[in-house]
């Protein structure tokens, strides 16, 4: 298999049978997502893996009651930073430069560079642009889970301030984005399984300037 | 090879070697990236796919100078739509159920829900949430050209509004998200490519809720 024939497999399960996916799976999928890319190498995001019921049930009332949310494995939801800090983009920025046994000064240029152009843009840009990157590694956990045979349920239908509420995210400067339920489709009872998938046909979608 | 193998072999080509990569695998990058999953299956965005020097020279003038710009074989433009509107959304369903075969009433209660949903929302959250869903189509190309052993450099660095009035994106209702370069290293020149990859501990990107 390969990555368009994943992608052609995966669709986004509308019914899920609650059976649990085994754990080297579930870390497969959460090593994609680490290893995505992301603007500047911040990763401005986190993700939370959930499968406490009392806590899914919480959530699913806040998520317009999609049924996913209860019968996934794993519900993943990814949190991105409410907005950028030097403080923050130090402590990244450092991790790495440490990490390849650099000074910190190595990266000061850009780092001003970089804070400059943050700094002065709002709270509301920020915390898009930070979402943003997360929407990368969201991206790489599905492309993960369909590679594994294991369902997946992208989601943007939540009250975020709610899910933020139940997860305590503001105190930790993150808001939630998107969520991702895992686990496995139940065939008899998902309306989407067997519709065809329908893409904007490649003759609209490229175009090419030769 | 996997995904999460492909994912440690990419990273942030600095310098390409100027060569040309063969259609079948800018095909298959192309295709992963119309495969992805978006919001409401909308597929807001396009890909401008660009190997005119003329017109490449003119975008790196305004991408702060990246060599790969012009060093690539090929540069991908994401452009997503600069709003949502009923008539986009009402084109986009139709066509999904002319595929499948169903009346375009199928889907009436959910249009109505949708758009009641955004009409309200401003141009600028409309745009960011349009923006937002190329992100995850970006990833899927990302990840295609990866697996295909194709380097690639992601891109938010340029300025937007130039870029839209260098390939007319206004008259197309579009805006220019994400550029991505498509291309092969040039190993001898780039200072990243045997620089260790750094991401955030598993420990500090992954909070489990059990």
């Amino acid at each position: 298999m390969n990555l368009v024939e994943d992608l052609k497999w995966r669709y986004a399960t509308k019914k899920m049978n609650g059976k649990t996916i085994p754990q080297e799976k579930l870390d497969y999928i959460l090593e994609a997502a680490r290893l995505a890319p992301s603007s500047s190498g911040l990763q401005p995001y986190k993700i939370f893996v959930i499968s406490n019921k009392e806590l899914l049930q919480k959530i699913k009332s806040v998520a317009w009651d999609q049924s996913q949310i209860l019968d996934a494995s794993h519900v993943l939801v990814f949190a991105a930073w409410d907005g950028y800090t030097l403080d923050r983009i130090e402590s990244v920025f450092n991790y790495t430069l440490d990490q390849r046994g650099l000074p910190h000064e190595t990266m000061d240029a850009y780092k001003e560079k970089l804070w400059g152009m943050y700094e002065p843009l709002s709270q509301e840009w920020q915390a898009n642009h930070s979402a943003k990157q997360a929407y990368i590694s969201f991206a790489m956990a599905i492309a993960a889970a369909a590679e594994q045979k294991v369902d997946a349920t992208p989601m943007e239908g939540f009250t975020p301030e709610a899910v933020d509420e139940l997860l305590g995210l503001k105190e930790q400067g993150l808001k939630s984005v998107l969520i991702l339920t895992l686990g496995y489709r139940d065939e008899s009872e998902d309306w989407l399984v067997n519709m065809k998938k329908v893409r904007t046909p490649k003759a609209t979608f490229i175009t090419e300037l030769k």
